[in-house]
């Protein structure tokens, strides 16, 4: 069955809490939904914010591929001609060939929410459909706390259905507007419609109140749903929309459905979507997080290398997900000869070195490091192990200060430091923000004078962790530091009991490492 | 029915990626699981791990009251007498009421992965089940890749159940170990099993990889199964666990079944387990995120203040969770003069200190504060707006100093300090093994001279979070000192783009606290 596909990032997704989306990135994110393939985009609310109005006038310039633009609004006020009300109007304005337009299915929500009786909501459902169809629209009706709805009384929410459906509206979408409804109920539910409504073209539209919003949504579908409205990284009011990423892989290569999207392209579209968001995904987040597809357990990492279906469910790159092998102290020798691989083809399983760099790696992880996502200071460590590595430069000294109150217009701290290259000597110093930040300035300094290649890389990214919290102000910190130059991004860590001297050693490594890249 | 939960948090939580527990965290862990109220703890694999066995015999000393203790292992390798396998031998040595022993149950592991005959893998299953019967253990056999050995070759999959149901094993629990499975597929297997073995007690165990380990989980128990194991965040491999956080108050709320555990400490339990892992809940997370009771639309806000079942499924403090308005001005008002009650008993909601305090508290919002769980420091500041506290003490200046090497025997940072306590001056200095350790030292030196109670107080916890990560080593710190004394713990907070600067401004006023918290 051909399943069609509305994302609301742009509406729904919006509602989450630190979603916050200018007209540009609306722009972006409907030009990422088009080219991975989603049938509908829901782009907004015209009726209630003026920034869609300007959202809409601008989309029309839009060459779309695959996606149809949808405007979102609720249906007519009470007491008003649907032709009249503000909102349905605003529908119209948006000039999108589609719209999803609202209504009540729940009499707790007809009663205390909207104070209307309950023929008055149908006629309001009926009505705005009308108008819509008449003025040339597909109508995709939300019903709205469908299933709540339906729970407290089954009668009326099916004859909202039923008021839709006679009125002329292309989709029925069935919501579970607060998410708390268990699947299976949704399955049944979705069953019965099926049975009774035959003529009907269903939707699905739940949220992850209680975890189950991607499989609520298969569910719907198993029972007969042929349209999924979510989010594309679930994005949303509370715990957030049902998940596209998440859902539409699991259809395309799990069932008999068909559905427009390139799942090849999900875990791209994903991250870009999350970039112009500016939110990281949460790394567990199943298909496009960063370890969606990690290997940690020593057994896990052995069994995927004999055969890869042994712990996959499926191959990372049908989803354009990427597979990792983590090093850590669950780790075997097997996986740590893979990741040594490229740089040392010679190591065997038996070799003695093998031996010495599993027992430093225990070591440096009892002492608190942590190579899992700073592969460039492991690839460093075991070069160093190995004796292919040559030091580029040797920190001889340095010195720091920091003072309350600083100088007026002065920074408060400065770093003095000395460095060595091929015996030649370098000393400087420089201020900064912090000691940390002006350790690291001088350092730099020194260096340029003998890598002028150095001008290349900055630091992208800086991460403290204390270690042994109880320890207090002098406990272990782990520090993590990202760097990039124009041909990628690498991480070094750096473990001391000392902030100094932990951001120094990843600081180095990361020089060290942009030096060693370049041979 | 009543159902048995096992967290495996300290095991198969532990192979997650970013995830590595102390031995003392495991400890504090073990803890927080028991008072919530878990039926099992899964707490290593001693055979695998020496780290495992240290937990195991220190966990003698745990006087758990609703959990039983389970030690991980898998089953005799190949060809080795049950009672001289090391894995087996470790299990007993850990000393716990329970065991898990994992046996392959899809043929191509035992054939690819473990290299041994469908009947040598049976035979392994039996003997390891019954030595560690005849040992006195409580048994659950985790049936590895069941569901995915069920599709392969149903009758090998069933035989590896009867084998282990017939050696004894008191739970037959099947897992989906690689996440792909279809709810509705461990739906009707676990079903059809349920009739096949009418005696068997079945488990379930589930991973997150297509986004449905929860409602995989709640599926099976409506099929029969009632042993549940999971993660209580959903920690592991990939994409993690069963996220027992998200299914268990599902299971005591919405179903009929009966759990053990205190659904009223959900969220605090999970605040705590995260705290001791370092790591953050990701916001949208079923009953437990920050957002989990989050409202932004307008419309959500009027109907929850109208009738709060409008747009939430459940109570939120049915979970210990919260309900939050966001960008709701009133809102704000209202909870922050429920916080200030206690010592600003005369402010209403009219009042224009009321309007300051919100306006200050969004400033230092914009700026990186976050007073959730720094409750001290939000009282300190609150009274400062008040004008209800005076200040004890005054900065007068510091002078801090760190060199690369260290002198011999000495540490590498000193600090200078002078503060003023009512025109009295006092000025000192310290060693630390860092600038912040020598800067707290010296802080404290100065004032015990005026305080002489400040003995009674230490730092308890320090931790450090890089905002700004893109600024690098100049990047904004927000830290958070816990500190204690005999009467309880509180925890103060500094944000600076200057870690001793950040750090300080903790210490102080957590000193502060301790000194307005006598009067």
């Amino acid at each position: 069955m051909k399943i069609s596909v509305l994302d609301s990032t742009l509406r729904d997704g919006a509602q989450g809490v630190d979603i916050s989306f200018s007209v540009n990135d609306k722009i972006a994110i409907a030009k990422t939904l088009d080219a991975f393939g989603v049938d509908y985009i829901e782009a907004g609310n015209p009726g209630s914010n003026p920034k869609d109005m300007e959202f809409f006038s601008l989309a029309r310039e839009l060459d779309l591929k695959n996606a149809k633009l949808c405007a979102f609004g609720s249906t007519r006020r009470k007491g008003i001609p649907a032709e009249q009300d503000a909102n349905l109007r605003a529908l119209l304005c948006a000039n999108t060939p589609a719209v999803t337009v609202f209504g009540k299915a729940s009499l707790l929500h007809v009663h205390e929410i909207l104070g209307v009786s309950p023929e008055e909501n149908l006629r309001m459902i009926d009505e705005s459909i009308r108008f819509l169809k008449e003025n040339g629209k597909e109508v995709i009706f939300d019903a709205e706390h469908f299933f709540d709805g339906y729970a407290l009384d089954a009668v009326y929410a099916a004859a909202v259905l039923s008021a839709a459906a006679a009125a002329g509206a292309d989709i029925l979408c069935l919501c579970d507007t607060n998410g708390g409804t268990l699947p299976l109920g949704i399955h049944e539910t979705v069953k019965r419609l099926h049975k009774d409504f035959p003529a009907a073209f269903f939707g699905i539209h739940t949220h992850d109140d209680i975890g189950c919003a991607i499989a609520s949504s298969l569910l719907a579908v198993d029972a007969g749903a042929a349209h999924i409205q979510g989010t594309f990284i679930g994005f949303g009011e509370r715990c957030g929309n049902a998940d596209l990423s998440g859902i539409l892989p699991t259809l395309a290569l799990k069932s008999r459905n068909e559905i427009t999207g390139d799942i090849s392209q999900t875990a791209s579209a994903a991250r870009k979507i999350a970039q112009i968001a500016n939110v990281s995904i949460p790394a567990g987040k199943p298909y496009i997080g960063k370890n969606a597809f990690s290997h940690k357990a020593g057994m896990h990492i052995d069994g995927v290398l004999k055969n890869s279906s042994s712990f996959e469910h499926i191959d990372p790159a049908l989803v354009g997900g990427e597979r990792r092998f983590m090093l850590s102290e669950v780790a075997g020798r097997g996986s740590i000869l893979e990741k040594i691989r490229p740089y040392a083809p010679h190591i065997t399983k038996d070799d003695p070195l093998l031996g010495e760099i599993v027992a430093a790696l225990k070591e440096l992880e009892y002492q608190g490091y942590q190579f899992e996502g700073a592969e460039a200071g492991f690839e460093l460590l075991t070069k160093k192990l190995l004796g292919t590595a040559k030091p580029h430069f040797r920190l001889v000294l340095y010195k720091i200060t920091g003072e309350f109150p600083p100088l007026e217009g002065e920074f408060p701290s400065t770093a003095l430091i000395k460095v060595e290259v091929d015996g030649q000597y370098e000393t400087t110093a420089a201020q900064g923000c912090g000691p940390v930040h002006a350790l690291d300035s001088a350092l730099r300094k020194a260096l340029l004078v003998f890598y002028p290649q150095l001008a290349e890389m900055k630091l992208t990214d800086y991460k403290v962790r204390v270690l042994d919290e109880k320890a207090a102000t002098a406990a272990k910190v782990r520090v993590l530091i990202e760097s990039a130059d124009d041909a990628g991004t690498w991480t070094t860590i750096g473990v001391s009991d000392d902030i100094i001297e932990a951001s120094l050693k990843a600081l180095m490594d990361s020089i060290e490492y942009k030096l060693s890249k370049a041979e």
